[in-house]
Protein backbone atom coordinates (compact mmCIF):
# COMPACT_ATOMS: atom_id res chain seq x y z
CA UNK A 1 0.00 0.00 0.00
CA UNK A 2 1.51 3.32 -0.83
CA UNK A 3 2.23 5.42 1.85
CA UNK A 4 1.50 9.23 1.68
CA UNK A 5 2.75 12.22 3.46
CA UNK A 6 1.11 15.47 3.28
CA UNK A 7 1.15 18.96 5.07
CA UNK A 8 -1.36 18.39 7.30
CA UNK A 9 -3.11 19.00 10.10
CA UNK A 10 -6.40 17.20 9.09
CA UNK A 11 -8.65 19.63 7.19
CA UNK A 12 -5.74 21.91 5.53
CA UNK A 13 -5.84 22.69 1.69
CA UNK A 14 -3.06 20.48 1.28
CA UNK A 15 -5.34 17.47 3.08
CA UNK A 16 -8.20 18.62 0.64
CA UNK A 17 -5.40 18.07 -2.64
CA UNK A 18 -4.71 14.54 -1.04
CA UNK A 19 -7.94 13.51 -0.63
CA UNK A 20 -8.95 14.46 -4.31
CA UNK A 21 -5.57 12.49 -5.60
CA UNK A 22 -5.57 9.29 -3.51
CA UNK A 23 -8.48 6.36 -2.90
CA UNK A 24 -6.31 4.39 -0.77
CA UNK A 25 -3.31 4.36 0.98
CA UNK A 26 -1.59 5.28 4.06
CA UNK A 27 -1.55 8.60 4.84
CA UNK A 28 0.58 10.25 7.41
CA UNK A 29 0.43 13.90 8.54
CA UNK A 30 3.18 16.28 8.89
CA UNK A 31 3.85 20.08 10.50
CA UNK A 32 5.97 21.25 8.00
CA UNK A 33 6.86 21.33 4.50
CA UNK A 34 10.88 20.26 5.14
CA UNK A 35 9.45 17.18 7.61
CA UNK A 36 7.09 16.15 4.32
CA UNK A 37 10.23 16.41 2.08
CA UNK A 38 12.65 14.54 4.47
CA UNK A 39 10.67 11.41 5.29
CA UNK A 40 10.25 11.55 1.72
CA UNK A 41 13.89 11.27 1.26
CA UNK A 42 14.46 8.68 4.14
CA UNK A 43 12.03 6.23 2.88
CA UNK A 44 9.62 6.53 5.20
CA UNK A 45 7.01 7.35 2.85
CA UNK A 46 6.78 6.77 -0.77
CA UNK A 47 5.00 10.17 -1.97
CA UNK A 48 4.89 13.93 -0.47
CA UNK A 49 2.01 16.44 -0.98
CA UNK A 50 3.33 19.94 -0.72
CA UNK A 51 2.26 23.54 -1.89
CA UNK A 52 4.17 24.92 -4.77
CA UNK A 53 2.52 28.30 -5.53
CA UNK A 54 0.10 30.68 -3.96
CA UNK A 55 -0.19 28.66 -0.60
CA UNK A 56 -1.87 29.22 1.79
CA UNK A 57 -0.46 26.81 4.74
CA UNK A 58 3.40 27.08 4.38
CA UNK A 59 6.15 28.99 2.05
CA UNK A 60 5.80 28.56 -1.77
CA UNK A 61 9.89 29.66 -1.66
CA UNK A 62 10.58 26.53 1.29
CA UNK A 63 9.18 24.13 -1.07
CA UNK A 64 11.14 25.23 -4.10
CA UNK A 65 14.27 25.85 -2.30
CA UNK A 66 14.20 22.77 -0.34
CA UNK A 67 13.61 20.26 -4.03
CA UNK A 68 16.50 21.97 -5.00
CA UNK A 69 19.17 22.76 -2.71
CA UNK A 70 18.20 19.97 -0.27
CA UNK A 71 16.66 16.80 -1.63
CA UNK A 72 17.05 14.48 -4.81
CA UNK A 73 13.33 13.96 -5.95
CA UNK A 74 11.42 14.28 -8.74
CA UNK A 75 7.46 16.65 -9.24
CA UNK A 76 5.44 13.35 -10.41
CA UNK A 77 2.30 15.56 -10.73
CA UNK A 78 0.95 18.66 -9.65
CA UNK A 79 -2.51 19.24 -8.53
CA UNK A 80 -4.95 22.72 -8.83
CA UNK A 81 -6.92 23.39 -6.14
CA UNK A 82 -9.59 26.64 -6.04
CA UNK A 83 -9.03 28.37 -2.48
CA UNK A 84 -12.74 29.03 -1.01
CA UNK A 85 -12.23 30.47 2.56
CA UNK A 86 -15.66 30.09 4.25
CA UNK A 87 -16.33 31.59 8.09
CA UNK A 88 -16.69 28.81 10.13
CA UNK A 89 -18.38 28.75 13.46
CA UNK A 90 -19.63 26.01 16.50
CA UNK A 91 -22.43 23.37 15.88
CA UNK A 92 -24.43 24.95 18.79
CA UNK A 93 -23.69 28.84 17.21
CA UNK A 94 -26.92 30.90 17.29
CA UNK A 95 -26.28 34.39 16.37
CA UNK A 96 -23.88 35.11 19.30
CA UNK A 97 -21.37 37.80 18.49
CA UNK A 98 -17.99 36.79 17.33
CA UNK A 99 -15.10 37.98 19.78
CA UNK A 100 -12.37 36.07 18.19
CA UNK A 101 -11.29 35.15 14.86
CA UNK A 102 -8.94 32.08 13.95
CA UNK A 103 -6.63 31.16 10.92
CA UNK A 104 -3.35 31.12 9.34
CA UNK A 105 -1.78 34.79 8.85
CA UNK A 106 -1.96 34.24 4.83
CA UNK A 107 -5.85 33.04 4.85
CA UNK A 108 -6.95 35.89 7.50
CA UNK A 109 -5.08 38.57 4.82
CA UNK A 110 -6.90 36.96 2.44
CA UNK A 111 -10.30 37.70 3.78
CA UNK A 112 -8.99 41.14 4.97
CA UNK A 113 -11.80 43.11 3.44
CA UNK A 114 -14.65 40.96 4.44
CA UNK A 115 -13.33 40.66 7.80
CA UNK A 116 -12.44 44.82 7.47
CA UNK A 117 -16.18 45.33 6.72
CA UNK A 118 -17.85 42.95 8.75
CA UNK A 119 -16.29 41.98 11.77
CA UNK A 120 -14.03 45.74 12.74
CA UNK A 121 -14.33 44.45 16.42
CA UNK A 122 -13.31 40.77 16.53
CA UNK A 123 -10.02 39.98 17.43
CA UNK A 124 -7.81 37.87 14.77
CA UNK A 125 -5.77 35.19 15.96
CA UNK A 126 -3.33 33.47 14.54
CA UNK A 127 -2.58 29.57 13.98
CA UNK A 128 -0.31 27.01 12.20
CA UNK A 129 -3.16 26.11 10.00
CA UNK A 130 -6.56 26.58 8.82
CA UNK A 131 -6.96 23.42 9.98
CA UNK A 132 -6.43 24.10 13.72
CA UNK A 133 -8.00 26.70 13.68
CA UNK A 134 -11.19 24.80 12.75
CA UNK A 135 -9.72 22.88 16.13
CA UNK A 136 -9.67 25.58 17.65
CA UNK A 137 -13.27 26.60 17.52
CA UNK A 138 -14.23 23.40 18.80
CA UNK A 139 -12.25 24.27 21.79
CA UNK A 140 -13.02 27.86 22.34
CA UNK A 141 -17.30 27.84 21.80
CA UNK A 142 -19.72 29.58 20.40
CA UNK A 143 -18.28 33.40 20.56
CA UNK A 144 -15.18 32.26 18.15
CA UNK A 145 -14.85 31.73 14.38
CA UNK A 146 -12.39 30.14 11.92
CA UNK A 147 -11.80 30.43 8.47
CA UNK A 148 -10.60 27.62 6.62
CA UNK A 149 -11.79 25.31 3.49
CA UNK A 150 -15.28 23.07 3.88
CA UNK A 151 -13.01 20.22 4.60
CA UNK A 152 -12.04 21.45 8.09
CA UNK A 153 -15.67 22.34 8.69
CA UNK A 154 -16.33 18.70 7.83
CA UNK A 155 -13.38 17.20 9.73
CA UNK A 156 -14.35 19.09 12.55
CA UNK A 157 -18.43 19.37 12.61
CA UNK A 158 -18.31 22.84 12.46
CA UNK A 159 -20.91 25.00 10.29
CA UNK A 160 -20.39 27.34 7.48
CA UNK A 161 -21.91 30.88 8.64
CA UNK A 162 -20.40 32.33 5.32
CA UNK A 163 -19.26 31.28 2.44
CA UNK A 164 -16.79 32.33 -0.34
CA UNK A 165 -15.58 35.10 1.99
CA UNK A 166 -12.26 35.15 0.08
CA UNK A 167 -11.23 39.00 -1.50
CA UNK A 168 -10.32 37.43 -4.49
CA UNK A 169 -12.24 34.79 -7.12
CA UNK A 170 -10.03 32.93 -9.09
CA UNK A 171 -7.46 31.93 -6.45
CA UNK A 172 -5.59 28.71 -7.01
CA UNK A 173 -3.10 26.79 -5.01
CA UNK A 174 -0.89 24.29 -7.33
CA UNK A 175 0.43 21.52 -5.12
CA UNK A 176 3.12 19.32 -6.10
CA UNK A 177 3.77 15.61 -5.58
CA UNK A 178 7.00 14.61 -5.27
CA UNK A 179 8.50 11.20 -4.70
CA UNK A 180 12.41 9.91 -4.23
CA UNK A 181 12.20 6.55 -6.25
CA UNK A 182 9.57 7.07 -9.12
CA UNK A 183 6.86 4.90 -8.69
CA UNK A 184 3.18 4.28 -10.46
CA UNK A 185 1.31 6.91 -9.01
CA UNK A 186 -2.44 5.20 -8.73
CA UNK A 187 -4.57 8.37 -8.27
CA UNK A 188 -8.53 8.82 -8.93
CA UNK A 189 -9.80 9.40 -12.30
CA UNK A 190 -9.50 12.81 -13.32
CA UNK A 191 -8.62 14.72 -16.46
CA UNK A 192 -5.44 15.46 -17.34
CA UNK A 193 -5.17 19.54 -18.17
CA UNK A 194 -1.99 19.10 -19.44
CA UNK A 195 1.32 17.51 -18.83
CA UNK A 196 4.14 19.74 -17.87
CA UNK A 197 8.05 19.44 -17.45
CA UNK A 198 10.16 21.94 -14.83
CA UNK A 199 13.56 22.48 -15.19
CA UNK A 200 15.69 24.60 -13.44
CA UNK A 201 18.09 26.53 -15.33
CA UNK A 202 21.50 28.33 -14.12
CA UNK A 203 22.91 31.38 -15.82
CA UNK A 204 27.44 31.72 -15.59
CA UNK A 205 27.23 34.92 -14.19
CA UNK A 206 24.55 38.02 -14.52
CA UNK A 207 25.23 38.86 -18.00
CA UNK A 208 22.84 41.34 -19.74
CA UNK A 209 20.12 39.65 -21.86
CA UNK A 210 21.55 36.10 -20.99
CA UNK A 211 17.56 35.06 -20.24
CA UNK A 212 16.54 36.23 -23.28
CA UNK A 213 19.12 33.62 -25.00
CA UNK A 214 18.09 31.34 -22.46
CA UNK A 215 14.46 31.72 -23.78
CA UNK A 216 15.03 31.37 -27.61
CA UNK A 217 16.44 28.51 -27.17
CA UNK A 218 12.57 27.19 -26.64
CA UNK A 219 10.97 29.79 -28.23
CA UNK A 220 12.37 29.03 -32.14
CA UNK A 221 11.28 25.41 -30.62
CA UNK A 222 8.13 26.64 -30.22
CA UNK A 223 7.74 24.97 -26.88
CA UNK A 224 5.72 27.44 -25.00
CA UNK A 225 6.36 28.38 -21.74
CA UNK A 226 3.62 28.50 -19.31
CA UNK A 227 5.46 29.38 -15.71
CA UNK A 228 9.16 30.85 -15.60
CA UNK A 229 10.50 32.82 -11.77
CA UNK A 230 13.99 34.07 -10.86
CA UNK A 231 15.38 32.69 -7.38
CA UNK A 232 18.52 33.43 -5.50
CA UNK A 233 21.14 30.96 -5.59
CA UNK A 234 21.71 31.06 -1.98
CA UNK A 235 25.04 31.15 -3.11
CA UNK A 236 24.74 35.99 -2.45
CA UNK A 237 22.75 38.40 -3.47
CA UNK A 238 22.57 38.68 -7.18
CA UNK A 239 22.83 34.72 -7.86
CA UNK A 240 19.91 33.96 -9.43
CA UNK A 241 18.47 30.67 -10.81
CA UNK A 242 15.59 30.42 -13.20
CA UNK A 243 12.66 27.89 -13.18
CA UNK A 244 11.15 27.27 -16.35
CA UNK A 245 7.51 25.60 -16.45
CA UNK A 246 7.60 23.92 -19.75
CA UNK A 247 3.58 22.84 -21.55
CA UNK A 248 4.81 20.02 -22.73
CA UNK A 249 5.72 16.61 -21.16
CA UNK A 250 9.39 15.58 -21.74
CA UNK A 251 10.89 13.83 -24.74
CA UNK A 252 14.13 12.78 -26.52
CA UNK A 253 14.61 15.46 -29.11
CA UNK A 254 13.46 18.85 -28.37
CA UNK A 255 14.54 19.06 -24.53
CA UNK A 256 17.99 17.88 -25.37
CA UNK A 257 18.26 20.10 -27.97
CA UNK A 258 17.48 22.86 -25.49
CA UNK A 259 19.96 21.82 -23.22
CA UNK A 260 22.81 21.30 -25.18
CA UNK A 261 22.14 24.60 -26.63
CA UNK A 262 22.09 26.07 -23.23
CA UNK A 263 25.20 23.99 -22.18
CA UNK A 264 27.40 25.91 -25.06
CA UNK A 265 26.25 29.27 -23.19
CA UNK A 266 28.05 28.23 -20.10
CA UNK A 267 23.92 27.68 -18.51
CA UNK A 268 23.44 24.36 -16.95
CA UNK A 269 20.02 22.73 -16.96
CA UNK A 270 18.36 20.25 -14.70
CA UNK A 271 14.72 17.93 -15.15
CA UNK A 272 12.65 18.70 -12.21
CA UNK A 273 10.04 16.19 -13.40
CA UNK A 274 7.96 16.00 -16.32
CA UNK A 275 4.38 15.35 -14.90
CA UNK A 276 0.53 15.40 -15.40
CA UNK A 277 -1.00 18.62 -14.40
CA UNK A 278 -4.79 17.71 -12.68
CA UNK A 279 -7.33 20.36 -11.90
CA UNK A 280 -9.51 20.09 -8.79
CA UNK A 281 -13.20 21.65 -9.53
CA UNK A 282 -15.12 21.76 -5.50
CA UNK A 283 -18.93 22.82 -5.99
CA UNK A 284 -19.44 26.35 -4.17
CA UNK A 285 -21.22 24.63 -0.86
CA UNK A 286 -24.71 26.55 0.79
CA UNK A 287 -24.60 28.79 3.25
CA UNK A 288 -26.04 26.87 6.58
CA UNK B 1 7.23 64.35 10.89
CA UNK B 2 6.68 61.48 8.66
CA UNK B 3 4.43 58.69 9.84
CA UNK B 4 5.72 55.51 9.08
CA UNK B 5 3.96 51.74 9.39
CA UNK B 6 4.90 48.68 8.81
CA UNK B 7 4.40 44.74 9.52
CA UNK B 8 4.74 44.18 13.40
CA UNK B 9 4.68 43.85 16.19
CA UNK B 10 8.08 45.04 17.60
CA UNK B 11 10.92 42.58 17.15
CA UNK B 12 10.34 41.71 13.45
CA UNK B 13 12.50 41.39 10.71
CA UNK B 14 10.45 44.47 8.96
CA UNK B 15 11.01 46.15 11.85
CA UNK B 16 14.53 46.14 11.99
CA UNK B 17 14.84 47.04 8.05
CA UNK B 18 12.80 50.44 9.36
CA UNK B 19 14.96 51.27 12.07
CA UNK B 20 17.98 50.94 9.52
CA UNK B 21 16.48 53.08 6.94
CA UNK B 22 14.59 56.03 9.30
CA UNK B 23 16.22 58.34 12.16
CA UNK B 24 13.20 60.21 13.02
CA UNK B 25 8.98 60.01 12.34
CA UNK B 26 6.51 58.03 13.92
CA UNK B 27 6.18 54.82 13.97
CA UNK B 28 2.89 52.28 13.55
CA UNK B 29 3.17 48.71 13.49
CA UNK B 30 0.65 47.09 12.01
CA UNK B 31 -0.67 43.46 12.02
CA UNK B 32 -1.00 42.20 8.22
CA UNK B 33 0.54 43.72 4.89
CA UNK B 34 -2.74 44.75 3.47
CA UNK B 35 -3.76 46.70 6.88
CA UNK B 36 -0.36 48.44 6.70
CA UNK B 37 -1.12 49.19 2.70
CA UNK B 38 -4.47 50.10 3.11
CA UNK B 39 -3.42 52.60 5.74
CA UNK B 40 -1.13 54.30 3.31
CA UNK B 41 -4.39 53.97 0.64
CA UNK B 42 -6.45 56.23 2.85
CA UNK B 43 -3.75 58.97 3.91
CA UNK B 44 -3.40 57.53 7.63
CA UNK B 45 0.62 57.37 7.14
CA UNK B 46 3.05 58.53 4.83
CA UNK B 47 5.04 55.38 4.34
CA UNK B 48 4.51 51.94 4.30
CA UNK B 49 7.14 49.52 4.87
CA UNK B 50 5.99 45.73 4.12
CA UNK B 51 8.23 42.45 3.43
CA UNK B 52 8.67 42.03 -0.87
CA UNK B 53 10.64 38.46 -1.36
CA UNK B 54 11.80 35.39 0.73
CA UNK B 55 10.05 36.48 3.52
CA UNK B 56 9.56 35.95 6.94
CA UNK B 57 6.40 37.40 8.24
CA UNK B 58 4.16 37.41 5.57
CA UNK B 59 3.27 36.40 2.04
CA UNK B 60 5.46 37.89 -0.76
CA UNK B 61 2.69 37.08 -3.17
CA UNK B 62 0.62 39.24 -0.77
CA UNK B 63 2.20 42.17 -1.03
CA UNK B 64 2.60 42.05 -5.16
CA UNK B 65 -0.79 41.19 -5.35
CA UNK B 66 -2.47 44.33 -2.95
CA UNK B 67 0.20 46.28 -4.72
CA UNK B 68 -0.91 45.24 -8.18
CA UNK B 69 -4.71 44.77 -7.30
CA UNK B 70 -5.58 46.48 -4.81
CA UNK B 71 -3.84 49.90 -4.11
CA UNK B 72 -2.54 52.56 -5.89
CA UNK B 73 1.25 53.70 -4.53
CA UNK B 74 4.80 53.28 -6.15
CA UNK B 75 7.91 51.57 -4.75
CA UNK B 76 10.02 54.68 -3.57
CA UNK B 77 12.53 52.13 -1.96
CA UNK B 78 14.21 49.23 -1.22
CA UNK B 79 15.85 47.67 1.46
CA UNK B 80 17.72 44.13 1.64
CA UNK B 81 18.38 42.09 5.28
CA UNK B 82 20.31 39.33 5.88
CA UNK B 83 17.84 36.89 7.64
CA UNK B 84 20.11 35.45 10.83
CA UNK B 85 17.98 33.55 13.14
CA UNK B 86 18.81 32.89 16.81
CA UNK B 87 17.45 30.59 19.49
CA UNK B 88 16.52 33.17 22.16
CA UNK B 89 16.01 32.09 25.53
CA UNK B 90 14.66 33.86 29.31
CA UNK B 91 17.21 36.21 30.66
CA UNK B 92 17.12 33.87 33.75
CA UNK B 93 17.87 30.89 31.81
CA UNK B 94 20.28 28.53 33.54
CA UNK B 95 20.30 25.15 31.28
CA UNK B 96 16.95 24.32 31.41
CA UNK B 97 15.57 21.45 29.37
CA UNK B 98 14.03 23.48 26.59
CA UNK B 99 9.99 21.69 26.35
CA UNK B 100 8.69 24.35 23.56
CA UNK B 101 10.08 26.49 20.63
CA UNK B 102 8.05 29.48 19.78
CA UNK B 103 8.06 31.14 16.33
CA UNK B 104 6.44 32.64 12.82
CA UNK B 105 6.33 28.84 10.83
CA UNK B 106 8.36 29.87 7.99
CA UNK B 107 11.54 30.70 10.73
CA UNK B 108 10.88 27.61 12.25
CA UNK B 109 10.76 25.52 8.67
CA UNK B 110 14.18 27.65 7.50
CA UNK B 111 15.85 26.40 11.17
CA UNK B 112 14.31 22.53 10.47
CA UNK B 113 17.35 21.10 10.49
CA UNK B 114 18.94 22.78 13.68
CA UNK B 115 15.89 21.91 15.46
CA UNK B 116 15.78 18.20 14.04
CA UNK B 117 19.60 17.94 15.07
CA UNK B 118 19.40 19.81 18.53
CA UNK B 119 15.97 19.56 19.99
CA UNK B 120 14.49 16.71 18.51
CA UNK B 121 11.84 16.18 21.67
CA UNK B 122 10.74 19.90 22.11
CA UNK B 123 7.38 21.03 20.85
CA UNK B 124 7.63 23.34 18.08
CA UNK B 125 4.69 26.09 18.43
CA UNK B 126 3.45 28.39 16.06
CA UNK B 127 3.23 32.43 16.82
CA UNK B 128 1.99 35.06 14.32
CA UNK B 129 5.93 36.65 13.72
CA UNK B 130 9.07 35.96 15.12
CA UNK B 131 8.47 39.23 17.34
CA UNK B 132 5.62 37.77 18.86
CA UNK B 133 7.87 34.65 19.71
CA UNK B 134 9.75 36.38 21.58
CA UNK B 135 7.09 37.85 23.77
CA UNK B 136 5.79 34.29 24.61
CA UNK B 137 9.11 33.69 25.78
CA UNK B 138 9.14 36.64 28.87
CA UNK B 139 5.55 35.36 29.14
CA UNK B 140 5.99 31.13 29.83
CA UNK B 141 9.58 31.76 31.54
CA UNK B 142 12.88 29.40 31.39
CA UNK B 143 11.36 26.16 29.89
CA UNK B 144 10.75 27.74 26.69
CA UNK B 145 12.80 29.49 23.48
CA UNK B 146 11.78 31.56 20.75
CA UNK B 147 13.40 31.48 16.84
CA UNK B 148 14.03 35.28 16.01
CA UNK B 149 16.26 37.92 15.01
CA UNK B 150 18.63 40.50 17.57
CA UNK B 151 15.95 43.21 17.77
CA UNK B 152 13.76 40.82 19.40
CA UNK B 153 16.13 39.68 21.92
CA UNK B 154 16.77 43.70 22.42
CA UNK B 155 12.99 44.79 22.93
CA UNK B 156 11.94 41.76 25.18
CA UNK B 157 15.04 41.99 27.17
CA UNK B 158 16.04 38.19 26.03
CA UNK B 159 19.22 36.35 25.73
CA UNK B 160 20.81 34.85 22.51
CA UNK B 161 21.40 31.01 23.70
CA UNK B 162 22.79 30.20 19.84
CA UNK B 163 23.37 32.78 17.22
CA UNK B 164 22.49 31.83 13.88
CA UNK B 165 20.91 28.79 14.14
CA UNK B 166 19.03 28.74 10.14
CA UNK B 167 20.15 26.32 7.93
CA UNK B 168 21.02 28.45 4.88
CA UNK B 169 23.76 31.39 5.02
CA UNK B 170 23.07 33.94 2.39
CA UNK B 171 19.46 34.44 2.99
CA UNK B 172 17.95 37.66 2.82
CA UNK B 173 14.79 39.08 2.49
CA UNK B 174 13.54 42.68 0.19
CA UNK B 175 11.32 45.24 1.80
CA UNK B 176 9.70 47.50 -0.20
CA UNK B 177 9.71 51.23 0.80
CA UNK B 178 5.76 52.74 -0.85
CA UNK B 179 4.21 55.82 -0.73
CA UNK B 180 1.29 56.86 -2.34
CA UNK B 181 1.78 60.17 -2.81
CA UNK B 182 5.54 60.29 -3.47
CA UNK B 183 7.21 62.76 -0.74
CA UNK B 184 11.00 63.45 -0.01
CA UNK B 185 12.22 60.12 1.69
CA UNK B 186 14.71 60.92 4.34
CA UNK B 187 16.42 57.73 5.00
CA UNK B 188 19.69 57.12 6.71
CA UNK B 189 23.23 57.14 5.24
CA UNK B 190 23.27 54.24 3.46
CA UNK B 191 25.31 53.28 0.67
CA UNK B 192 23.26 52.88 -2.65
CA UNK B 193 23.79 49.71 -4.15
CA UNK B 194 22.13 50.19 -7.37
CA UNK B 195 19.54 51.67 -8.98
CA UNK B 196 16.52 49.84 -10.36
CA UNK B 197 13.27 50.15 -11.71
CA UNK B 198 10.13 47.55 -11.10
CA UNK B 199 7.88 46.95 -14.31
CA UNK B 200 4.68 45.29 -14.42
CA UNK B 201 4.03 43.32 -18.49
CA UNK B 202 1.08 41.74 -19.10
CA UNK B 203 0.66 39.78 -22.61
CA UNK B 204 -2.48 39.87 -24.88
CA UNK B 205 -2.87 35.76 -24.67
CA UNK B 206 -0.57 32.75 -23.86
CA UNK B 207 1.10 32.73 -27.33
CA UNK B 208 4.52 30.98 -27.87
CA UNK B 209 7.29 32.57 -27.60
CA UNK B 210 5.45 36.12 -26.15
CA UNK B 211 8.20 36.46 -23.40
CA UNK B 212 10.87 36.23 -25.61
CA UNK B 213 9.62 38.67 -27.76
CA UNK B 214 8.80 41.05 -24.19
CA UNK B 215 12.42 40.47 -23.22
CA UNK B 216 13.96 41.17 -26.48
CA UNK B 217 12.62 44.40 -25.91
CA UNK B 218 14.84 44.80 -23.36
CA UNK B 219 17.83 43.32 -24.47
CA UNK B 220 18.78 44.93 -27.83
CA UNK B 221 19.10 48.05 -25.23
CA UNK B 222 20.93 46.07 -23.42
CA UNK B 223 19.18 46.70 -19.97
CA UNK B 224 20.08 44.26 -17.50
CA UNK B 225 17.06 42.27 -15.73
CA UNK B 226 17.87 41.11 -12.33
CA UNK B 227 14.68 39.42 -11.68
CA UNK B 228 11.92 38.48 -13.66
CA UNK B 229 8.66 36.33 -12.17
CA UNK B 230 5.03 35.44 -13.34
CA UNK B 231 2.14 35.76 -11.41
CA UNK B 232 -1.50 34.93 -12.27
CA UNK B 233 -3.85 37.75 -13.46
CA UNK B 234 -6.96 36.53 -10.89
CA UNK B 235 -8.86 36.41 -13.89
CA UNK B 236 -8.49 32.53 -14.55
CA UNK B 237 -5.93 30.08 -14.43
CA UNK B 238 -3.38 30.10 -17.42
CA UNK B 239 -3.24 34.04 -17.62
CA UNK B 240 0.06 35.91 -16.22
CA UNK B 241 1.78 39.06 -16.16
CA UNK B 242 5.30 39.66 -15.46
CA UNK B 243 7.10 41.57 -13.10
CA UNK B 244 10.46 42.84 -14.29
CA UNK B 245 13.09 44.04 -12.04
CA UNK B 246 15.50 46.53 -14.43
CA UNK B 247 19.16 46.91 -13.01
CA UNK B 248 18.56 51.10 -13.94
CA UNK B 249 16.79 54.02 -12.69
CA UNK B 250 14.27 55.26 -15.39
CA UNK B 251 14.99 57.64 -17.62
CA UNK B 252 12.99 59.19 -20.33
CA UNK B 253 14.05 57.40 -23.29
CA UNK B 254 14.74 53.55 -22.94
CA UNK B 255 11.83 53.41 -21.03
CA UNK B 256 9.35 54.70 -23.43
CA UNK B 257 10.93 53.06 -25.95
CA UNK B 258 10.58 49.44 -24.64
CA UNK B 259 7.01 50.38 -23.57
CA UNK B 260 6.09 51.65 -27.32
CA UNK B 261 6.94 48.31 -28.73
CA UNK B 262 5.46 46.37 -26.13
CA UNK B 263 2.02 47.81 -27.11
CA UNK B 264 2.74 47.40 -30.57
CA UNK B 265 3.23 43.67 -29.35
CA UNK B 266 -0.21 44.01 -27.77
CA UNK B 267 1.61 44.10 -24.45
CA UNK B 268 1.01 46.71 -21.70
CA UNK B 269 3.93 47.71 -19.00
CA UNK B 270 3.62 49.87 -16.14
CA UNK B 271 6.08 51.23 -14.06
CA UNK B 272 5.40 50.21 -10.17
CA UNK B 273 8.50 52.13 -9.38
CA UNK B 274 11.81 53.82 -9.71
CA UNK B 275 13.97 53.53 -6.67
CA UNK B 276 17.14 53.05 -5.07
CA UNK B 277 17.99 49.91 -3.60
CA UNK B 278 20.05 49.44 -0.26
CA UNK B 279 21.57 46.59 1.36
CA UNK B 280 21.81 46.58 5.55
CA UNK B 281 24.73 44.68 6.89
CA UNK B 282 24.31 42.70 10.05
CA UNK B 283 27.56 42.09 12.20
CA UNK B 284 26.98 38.22 13.68
CA UNK B 285 26.14 39.13 17.91
CA UNK B 286 28.11 36.92 20.20
CA UNK B 287 26.65 33.76 21.88
CA UNK B 288 26.13 35.16 25.40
Amino acid sequence: MQRVGYLGPKGTFTKMAVDALFDQGSFVSFDSIPACLDAVERGEIDTGVVPLENAIEGSVHLTIDYLIHQVDQSVIAELTVPIRQHLLVHPDYNGEELTHIYSHSHAIAQCHQYLYKNYPNAELEYTASTGRAAEVVIEKGVHVAAIGNHLAAEENGLNILTPNIHDYDNNHTRFAVVQKTQRKLEVKDHPIATQKTTVMVTLPKDFVGALHQVLAAFAWRKMNLSKIESRPMKTGLGNYFFLIDVDQPYDDVLFPGVKAELEALGCTLKLLGTYPSYQLDIPSPVCQ
